[in-house]
């Protein structure tokens, strides 16, 4: 398809750069152009071979064009779990309401639930999503047959999935498809051996590959960390030679000046849940410590059993709302930083470098804002007005790889909605019987 | 208008009620019936002369029924600066961008900006708010027109409004048209000297009426009333017979268990603004402190340049995860307490005791939401729902006094969205210029 938005605001997200009122064009998965309607006329003189007929042509009027948001850090079949397992205490949830089913669950059954995580993440302008899940392969199908961009790491542990399993992960599946990725990973160092950890720093070392985990989420995990090693989670996988190719964590609630240390050095990148720390009551991440030591920061909104919302704008909110809070100052972390942890710094970590602003060349995927919304009037400041008053209620369409998967409340993702919510429903009734 | 709701889900808000499915009938601006269909057909076979023609029937498609949420504090007018005074301090924010604004606004851009804000409540499904701003009578004329609740308390300071004014409100205001009402309140204790407070003070014992006012937001705040009189502002107004009525407080960050003890006695509430609390470095509410001494909670947005979006969805979230994290406990605050605040106890704190569940003979204050998209499903517990993964997204509809004010993203408040969006454009440039 060749797509040409005319009458747009357009938020590139490329550094430095102001609003652009103008037009996009799409070429196939691609963004072949982005500038003001004079730029558009002459880009279109100048290259007649290029602009081809198209197939069709969207009026914006005068609504924002933006890169999609990449949602760093997540486990989309939870949706089973969602609202089954709240108001209570992290290890009651983890060990008496999550494992027990997660038991149960087929790679079929991840397969289902998974499509309803990918449904929302379209409906919040979500374009890319970093998973994390106990199949690996049918988390993939589910993404490509909805045609939706995923990154995956392993969940690999003491009690789940094996190093070698891992490594066949990381060959099948990354270049299998245009949507899926690999990327080399564990669950956590909690639930892994050292003779795990070894073996998959050595992984890592074979293919000059980053590493990611959960990391530092709470307190408790630190703590124990300290008591088995004496040093933080950070510092014992650093220790290992895990960081030696970069990565980073998901959650870093708990960390300290020598751990930042590391992070710095190493290029790591700080995926902040600020949804999930605040439910499942782990604490408030130093991210306004992360910005002024130079760690990118991205976002996630984690599972939709810890959340339980897939939804970047509250995120973005309380990045920045819990930031201003845990320093007691309302200048921390300002909205464009906040944008830019949301769009570019979570490309970059999921290694969707391809996917990261709105320029030529760039993979076109691509969101539609409704500036015409009461919460964004009066048009005073754009960025301000999408961290800060913004909300999914507001993405008019979801452009992935330069297809409209979500457009003005209807999903194109391959399957019909009811279908998606019956088939968790039958899931939900067999495994919670 | 006579108005059938079939095919619903009902959640009453009434004690201990399940949800039901049934029907709900609305004559005029009362519910006349809430049942199971049985129900209806026996209400209808036993009411022959009641059950009117209807206007009209609709199908609710099993999406759910339940009352409007009551925004329990906002300033509607001040859209006016959203998006112009973010990421400051909250002094450099209130003495350099928003009172020189505040100085400029007229009672007719007061007029034209507080419906950006109502159209906004209405996205939200809130049916009421609670309002305080410079001038209560174009306030209430906008409400009005727009056929949205309100409920005023004054800002009456040392700089503006009096205690004569006040009085006028109050006499004037009150049973002037259905949609408004007015509270005796001052702005705050830090910009009202103890002679202004005294005559407030001699108002609602004349009227037997509650006080209500902006307190113990900050900890300055606090410890400047400390310093002036020994004690916290709370103390103080009831030092001076303010609460003998009862009434209650904005905000209530920084309080202590004496504070919470004169709160208890004098049955005050406690509206907490936790997006505005965020944004502006104000601190977080101690929520679970009110809920076991029995103070009744109500949640309010605050207005749009402290917060900036007038979604009771993201506040509602905000309350129980703000006091998860605070308590560092997971089982803080559950979701139907949450419910009951933005409901209930923002109906009662407000006065509006005919518009706080959905029962026979209650005003039709109803908002519908959409339980068929992705963040409900699967629909395993429909108030968690609402609180953990709820969207303004999913408001339908929002009726208030039998009147269907938004459906399915069309506004019907007897103006043009447009229309406002131009008035407001218009006051920003005369005023920022």
């Amino acid at each position: 398809m060749n797509i040409r938005f005319f009458n747009a605001r357009i938020l590139t997200m490329e550094d430095g750069k102001e609003i652009i009122e103008g037009q996009l064009f799409v070429r196939e998965k691609r963004i072949l152009f982005v500038g003001t309607d004079d730029e558009a006329r002459s880009y279109c003189d100048n290259h007649p071979d290029e602009v081809l007929k198209w197939d069709r042509e969207i009026d914006c009027h005068g609504n924002l064009l933006m890169p999609g948001f990449k949602n760093a850090h997540t486990h989309s079949a939870m949706t089973l779990m969602r609202s089954k397992a709240d108001d209570l205490p992290l290890q009651d949830w983890l060990n008496n309401q999550i494992f027990p089913i997660e038991a149960k669950m087929t790679a079929e059954d991840i397969y289902h639930l998974s499509k309803i995580a990918i449904m929302e993440y379209l409906t919040s302008g979500i374009t890319a999503a970093f998973e994390m899940y106990l199949t690996p392969y049918s988390v993939a199908d589910s993404f490509r047959d909805c045609g939706m961009r995923c990154v995956q790491t392993s969940c690999v542990n003491n009690f789940s999935q094996s190093v070698e399993l891992l490594e066949d992960y990381y060959n099948d599946l990354n270049g299998r498809d245009e949507y899926n990725s690999f990327i080399i990973g564990v669950h956590a160092e909690y639930t892994c051996s050292k003779e795990l950890l070894t073996k998959v720093s050595e992984l890592t070392h074979k293919y000059k590959a980053p590493f990611w985990a959960h990391i530092q989420e709470t307190e408790s995990e630190l703590m124990e960390c300290v008591e088995r090693y004496g040093m933080s989670p950070i510092q014992f996988f650093d220790s290992l030679g895990l960081f030696d190719y970069g990565g980073g964590g998901y959650h870093v609630v708990w960390t300290n000046e020598h751990d930042r240390e590391i992070m710095k050095n190493r290029g790591l990148y700080a995926v902040t849940n600020p949804g999930s720390n605040c439910k499942l009551a782990s604490g408030i991440a130093p991210i306004k410590e992360y910005l002024e030591k130079g760690i990118p920061v991205a976002i996630g909104t984690d599972g939709p059993a810890s959340n339980n919302c897939l939804d970047m704008f509250r995120e973005m909110f309380l990045v920045t709302g819990l930031a201003k809070i845990k320093n007691m100052d309302a200048s921390s972390v300002d909205a464009m930083e906040v944008l830019k942890m949301a769009t570019v710094n979570g490309a970059h970590a999921m290694g969707l470098n391809d996917a990261d602003t709105l320029s030529e060349g760039k993979l076109a995927d691509i969101i539609m804002l409704d500036l015409s919304q009461p919460n964004m009037q009066p048009i005073n400041n754009i960025p301000k007005n999408i961290v800060y008053s913004g909300s999914k209620s507001n993405v008019l369409m979801t452009m992935i790889g330069g297809i409209i998967r979500y457009e003005n409340g209807q999903f194109n993702i391959g399957v019909e909605p009811s279908e998606v919510y019956s088939k968790a429903e039958e899931i939900s009734k067999r495994l919670y019987s």
